[in-house]
């Protein structure tokens, strides 16, 4: 494989970053982990941090350095635990089920040299991970994946749960944690619309932990995500153990109305590259560098613009009102993305920077990860 | 950076690919370059391939070895130049104005080593690409881009385009080339209102070459794209001398329905994690794994199942008519991306299959390198 060298080295002015560039406000970052973790280390919950938002060990790094951390990480795929476990991260939850045992025979290894858990809501797929973990001899946690919302994984009766937690009793290599579940997507909906959404999800969940603990079964983990726009209610919730999250770090576009609270400390730095028309300016910034599929991105405090087409090579900026843009050829466009989790997983590296100043160099380690 | 095992080795069967994976069927993808470069191989005019629709010098390589092809490939960054140069390809055209001279000096140092040739249509970036060459030492290729479409890059009259010639023709270390054209968007349109759009289009094009040519101006080239859907339309046309194509090799799902010549050569397959309801499975295969602002995927060769949404992480297949699913967890699902460019820049890796084996495995090389 071609190894791309980097350009600009820590040091150097942020304006001499060849764009697009991904970047992230350290101040800004630094102010979001505090702030969240801050609010985790007052209450009994933990905050574990969504990994696969940023694949990005020296970002995982700094977030559990922070007081009111899990012990680890969560990630989608057995390819992002396997990087984040060769850089030092010893805790790791992949929150997709693995119906395969080319797969599961990976977790069975990694499981020897990390604390690897898995959630699952079906009985085959649990008696595939005993059998991959024992052929190992290692053994994995597991929770169970309860659906909280309609037409989503996970367990819909507490009959199944209380069966498929026996089930993980009984099987050898498997450890019986807690439950697990998934919120909703938050496309569209008012903060209040969340809120009442979200509340009668944790109501659900915690029905079926208390079912379980009824039965005899110790229910250690309750772990609730994806929760940027409402950790504070998750995790001022008693009986949740840990809240899951990403987002919070960064503040994508999606979650800005929601999040009063948190800074915008990720961007794209991308450059006009043509000006077709006096309200339209075309900017080197397309899908292959900044996520769109789940919203437009927004342009860096500038509400006069908006960004809302744009093809696979080129973005497009257009005045809100059809009048002339004060954007020149060779003028920078600071574009925040709606999803920064598929904004990160199109980069090789992200800039940390901090007064305009190049701070760091990060490979994104664990981009294309998701095999 | 942590490089990933590839776990899968030609001579595997394509069922011991880990999901979600790029495969590129090559009977399809040879039945698709033969066909295309074939018809180019009779007329006046040469076939460019886009080689940023897959960003892989194998398959560049492979475009380039078939008759009726042009000398070189196009890219859109000189990123992207730098990572086909140094894998074998020696005549590269830059599709994208570029006005920053920290990437105009690199273009400087590429060219001495390899035919690199530019486009633009402002004074200003002219002046910078001149300024940058000749501090090198060196020289590069200069085509026009002319605007044939309202609200897209190029120049939009017969004077500035002589003007514009005038000065490439001026300024040291500059060959006047040609012109330039990239075709309208495909969105929504039916084939005869693309045919009626794209013959005005050339209508518009090839009055410049004349307009220039009665300045006495020698226009040599005269190149239009991005064509998979009306190559013929283009390559027949008198006065044209090069068509630039990407998806043609490929035949996505946004392009089917106007290329009954060409087959479907390359899908991501994709597992079911889930079945969350009777009409509904959830497969590992999000955003981040296939390209979804420029449209939805299609199931391959499963008309009756619709793969209209989809997460960063995970996608959805419903049946088209609310019936129950024939999948179960662990089932495969091969998926046609929308967009083939935007679904291989999200990859690392494309496996090459010939009849269910593994042929090739292949470095996506110019991944990323969109700066």
């Amino acid at each position: 494989m071609v190894e791309r060298p980097i350009s600009t080295l820590p040091g150097s002015d942020s304006a001499s970053l060849d764009t697009p560039a991904l970047v992230v406000d350290l101040d800004a970052f630094d102010a979001n982990v505090n702030l969240v973790h801050g609010f985790f280390s007052a209450r009994s919950a933990n905050l574990r941090p969504n990994a696969h938002t940023h694949k990005t060990p020296a970002l995982a790094h700094r977030q559990l350095a922070i007081k009111g951390s899990a012990s680890g990480i969560a990630v989608i795929s057995i390819s992002e635990a396997e990087v984040f476990a060769s850089n030092g991260i010893n805790d790791i939850r992949i929150t997709t089920q693995i119906p395969t045992y080319s797969k599961l025979n990976r977790v069975a290894v990694l499981s020897k040299s990390c604390k690897v858990s898995l959630i699952a809501d079906n009985a085959n797929v649990v008696g595939m991970y005993s059998e991959a973990v024992t052929a190992k001899n290692s053994s994995v946690d597991v929770l169970i994946d309860i659906n909280v919302h309609e037409d989503r994984p996970g367990v819909h009766s507490l009959d199944h749960a209380l069966k498929l937690a026996n089930l993980i009793h009984d099987l050898p290599g498997l450890n019986f944690a807690g439950i697990f579940s998934s919120g909703g997507p938050l496309g569209g909906s008012s903060t209040n619309s969340l809120i009442e959404r979200d509340l009668k999800a944790l109501d659900t969940f915690l029905d079926y932990k208390s079912f379980l603990q009824t039965k005899g079964i110790a229910v250690t983990e309750a772990s609730f995500g994806n929760s940027t726009h409402n950790y504070a209610l998750i995790g001022e919730t008693k009986g949740i153990t840990e809240v899951r999250s990403g987002a919070y770090a960064f503040l994508d576009a999606n979650h800005a109305e929601h999040c009063a609270d948190l800074k915008h400390a990720a961007y794209i730095i991308s450059t006009v590259n043509n000006r077709p028309e006096i309200a339209r300016a075309v900017t080197d910034c397309g899908q292959k560098a900044i996520g769109r599929d789940l919203g437009a991105p927004e342009v860096l405090g500038q509400k006069n613009l908006i960004a809302a087409a744009g093809s696979a090579e080129h973005g497009l900026i257009d005045s809100a009102d059809g009048s002339m843009l004060n954007l020149s050829i060779g003028d920078r466009v600071n574009l925040i993305p709606a999803d920064i989790s598929t904004t990160f997983s199109l980069h090789d590296i992200v800039y940390g920077i901090r007064g305009g100043i190049v701070d760091s160099v990060w490979h994104i380690a664990a981009r294309g990860a998701f095999n």
